[in-house]
């Protein structure tokens, strides 16, 4: 059933496949008014893109996200904005090889099984392609978090393979391929894909997501709980195998004495909450850990089976990532954007007006 | 605005506090002709309640729950089924004192902030005592699966503060009061809980939820997938900060050859996965495991505000688990016991009856 | 599938049979603080009840409802809220002979065929005795848009079988126990009922519902409409078969010149409209009608068939009303506040604090 | 907040506005495997399209859809299809002279009150032209209605002015620009609308929908029933003012006795209820009728204000429709169409595999 679609006032719904004629989305539910232009949500696409270093796929995709609706004289109108990128490098051919059989690691399988007929070129819906119609969604509420409320939702490279990286100096971000915060691993992690690529392997990869400025009492106390809809949306990115709140499975073995956070009259001691308690924004930054399996697209011989059931090798051809973690920066960003976009705008129906004690949104 | 709802097909809705009259929930969405009795419900209610041993709280809770409607000649009649449980034991008293004030790593400073207006005794809305109705729709969905599909959902602890447990031993988890799968890690067990109660202190834990006959399909390729419907569910569970499917933050050091699960005719030759590729299911167990925080209703004294601002000492008297996590195994079980459910009949709604190639659930 | 709630921000969701052993509601999404009491919903409850005068049918229902959470101290606490009114007067022996066949006009033979197993006592879920759970849910948002926007829904007769009624005294309307605005035509309408109650048949009846005070700006502007939600909500209770906004049918013969509704410096000069323009509120009043057909419960012998698909005679003993349109009224209202409500909050969702041309909400 | 989507397991959610770049739709939730090319689209879309006969308006729209996703080598995938119309001919400049007053009957002046910042090119997102995705998104519903269930959904023009059609040919519908069935009154439709285009002024009309085939069990009992969703799939089409299932309105001077469709083991013996009992359907065909306002796009010059509150004079020039009614025919059958999918499927997910004594669909 119905199943393209994220979010419940702030709404996005996609559609698209890798080597379809376009990818594209509908945002519905943006406040009309903000100040909006196809280069806004083209700065987040270009950091998703693939091609734009030596350590990510070579494949070149443009990207170039069109309006095709809701903006008008460079404001949202309040009704639903459309988007479409044209796929134009499809090459479809590097993956014809592999229509009949299902890639270990991969969708296919699953595809199949659900679905009797699937569109097998380059992982069809499946494509890590499609993220791109979530970047640009997610830039739209980053903008208008940013503008109204000036929250920002940022995220950086936190492991990969057994490099792992503490220290965080937000401005180094940007300025590597790694989205790597910290400019002493540069190097490790430069030798970590050199090698995965001459062994045609791949690796896993741990991000965090942080966002600053966010309002208190955002999140519902039972189902819709902003951490839950936050592991939902992050756990719902290609190839994420786990989601933490703060401290994560740290928890496991610490004490009550040590984990609760204390408050005082200048705010709390510590944050290993991660921002969020009893599921609702505490007004400390939302902190949030994401785990990337190693792609399956590898060029290591593997078993598998084909749709008669037979045992064939498969081996994936083609321009892959040895770390997709990496291009997932831009797109845990998005997402918890677009579940902070929702929440905010939520909080606003149910509170604004009327009671008076509470710090207003 | 409303929030207090999960899944769309087959949609749980709960209501109540800790201290108020009653906790209800409605069920929407069975299929007619189930045949369920109160018994059913109770044994996973019985399982989830405090006071029946002497590792969780002292609190007497019967936890007797009642069908109001939807319920006739003891089978389900396919409309929407209305659940109550009374509160009886109540001792508001005994919450009296810290009215004003926030415990640290409660959810009572984000409601008093969200809402202004928040119901004090016992947590309220953010008790946990609130999982009993999720237990109880859990078991509705439990007795449809096992039925109709053979699948079960059942979950262990697999690990408390520094007491790792890895052998799985399933007759053992009903056998102890720990849901232990390994016999031999009861007294370490034991040991720890009796250190905490001795400090008034608490401590983490991590349970391991595994699902099995699960059919291949389930799921929705882009946001609704079962992976991260599964991390919503379980990241919704008071005290929850991580939630994994599968081998999860392990994934991080792995490399793709390693990762990837290979097909044979026979089947796959291993679950890194946990059951899920593409966020739809596999048709392999689903395995996902979670970090419960330790509570902080601990006798250790903290230092927190009152609602006026001013810094206060703050003790949390009463009955209360050292270890929360114990108690959430059958909660565990009923969340993912609901996403499946739901997914069982999305799934029948979009493919039955169109395409012939796919095994038909 | 889930299909007992209304409302997306403002949600209602029911449970219950008229011979159960209670109905009920949960009320999600209601903004905190609103002061409530049950007495605030049992006006309501009261004028739809039955038994209250020789016109209506003489069932005792005393529909006392009780608040089973989410209000606190005499506010709501913005969680959601449980209701429960217990059944009492059942005397399901009433309804025995007819648990084997379909009264014709019924649900019987739809319900049969849709769910297999039914309860068959007093109609079980399509009675018209749920409809007391959406007038307890209304009365919370007639309430609240009272209190906060000076919105006030009404509804009166505005015809019973041939007898029509124009002259619209609001101050009249309560004072009958027709609801019927027009004190000249009480006997006219008195002379029908007794007619009826003769002959052991019914008749059906339009009512009218008119909400002032609405602000402009409510409804989503292509499927959200708040026309369309409203023509939803009435054509959603029982035995209501059309439903009109604004000139409603009369549209058919009237110009383009004559319907528009000009507008002045001072507003508009008419309200052909109704009230609502492209789906939006224009700030004028909301007019809406609704056509209810008389009930198929007559004493006057039908043919039918019986769950063996044999011909039989039914008659519906019993004791009921000659013209259900009458107690629809607070059904109306109630349902009609519900779409405000829900409008209301989503349109502050997302418009508050955006755009400042816009009178605020 | 969101409001551009219809539907719940086969979801429709539309974007574009009448002079943007495209008219666009995602169509969720449909199941893999249905057959289907643009052309099975493009028959309804040229059915609706203005400018085909000299009664409706000139501007030529070809209206031409492309499939972006969702269908693969000639069937749907089950994945999101997007779906696009290039807006080609747009000429805004006839708009320019509207664009700071509020055309009475349009919704500008809702718009701008709700939104404050609006495209006023054409109506906007107002404008009728939005329809043509709902015609493109039903006509998919249609084709897997047909192909499955054998269910058709037709409509036809039952009233314009004064000119009433009783006598019901199908096979006169498509054969005449007015889908009236009855070709007695074409010369009396022929002669009212050459004298509305000499006064410059419109006319209202009434459709009604049929469809056959319909199984019985459709509709949930309470709030997602058949009828009340066809209610607010109708009454959501531009310049609809009023709806009803069966006999309607008519039901107010109707007898229980006279009323209720009497059942015999040959099936019901009449169907005043338009085939929907309870709010689900019977089996027998459903039957709607639906009101439409004469547009307000006329050259009788009007009153009005302009965005500064001042009174001006409006008259709307460019190429209109004297009687929308007509074009809203294959519309109407869309909505239809979508909401009894969504039906068919949502049962198919409830009941399906459960109960063996109802026939299954």
């Amino acid at each position: 059933m119905a199943g393209n679609s994220i979010g419940q006032v702030f709404r996005v719904t996609t559609f698209g496949e890798s080597h379809g004629l376009a990818l594209g989305c509908i945002v519905d539910g943006c406040p009309p008014g903000l100040e909006i232009s196809e280069a806004d949500l083209q700065v987040d696409l270009d950091r998703r893109r693939p091609g734009t270093s030596k350590y990510t796929t070579q494949r070149r995709e443009p990207d170039e996200v069109k309006f095709l609706s809701g903006v008008f004289e460079g404001k949202t109108t309040g009704t639903s904005i459309g988007l479409v990128i044209e796929n134009t490098d499809q090459r479809s051919k590097d993956y014809s090889k592999i229509a009949d059989r299902f890639r270990p690691g991969h969708a296919d399988y699953t595809y199949h099984q659900k679905y009797g007929h699937r569109d097998y070129r380059g992982g069809g819906r499946s494509s890590a392609r499609e993220t791109a119609m979530r970047v640009a969604a997610g830039a739209i509420a980053k903008k208008y978090l940013k503008q109204e409320f000036g929250i920002e939702v940022r995220c950086y490279l936190s492991q990969m393979g057994d490099v792992t990286i503490d220290k965080v100096d937000w401005d180094q971000v940007e300025q590597n391929p790694f989205f790597c915060p910290d400019e002493s691993k540069l190097e490790a992690l430069d030798e970590l894909i050199r090698a995965l690529k001459k062994e045609g392997d791949s690796i896993g990869a741990k991000l965090t997501v942080v966002a600053n400025n966010v309002p208190v009492g955002l999140g519902e106390p039972v189902f819709d709980r902003l951490d839950a809809d936050i592991a939902y949306a992050l756990m719902g990115i290609n190839a994420v195998k786990g989601v933490e709140v703060g401290d994560g499975f740290d928890v496991i073995n610490q004490r009550g004495s040590e984990h609760r956070d204390e408050l005082t009259p200048e705010g709390f001691k510590s944050n290993h909450a991660g921002g969020i308690l009893g599921g609702i924004s505490s007004g400390q930054d939302i902190v949030a850990h994401l785990a990337l399996k190693p792609t399956s697209s590898i060029t290591v011989p593997g078993e598998t089976i084909n749709v008669d059931g037979e045992t064939v090798d498969v081996i994936t051809k083609g321009r892959h990532d040895p770390c997709v973690g990496i291009r997932a920066v831009p797109i845990a960003e998005a997402m918890v954007a677009i579940v902070l976009m929702d929440h905010l705008l939520r909080h606003r129906a149910q509170n604004a007006g009327v009671h008076t004690t509470t710090p207003k949104i």
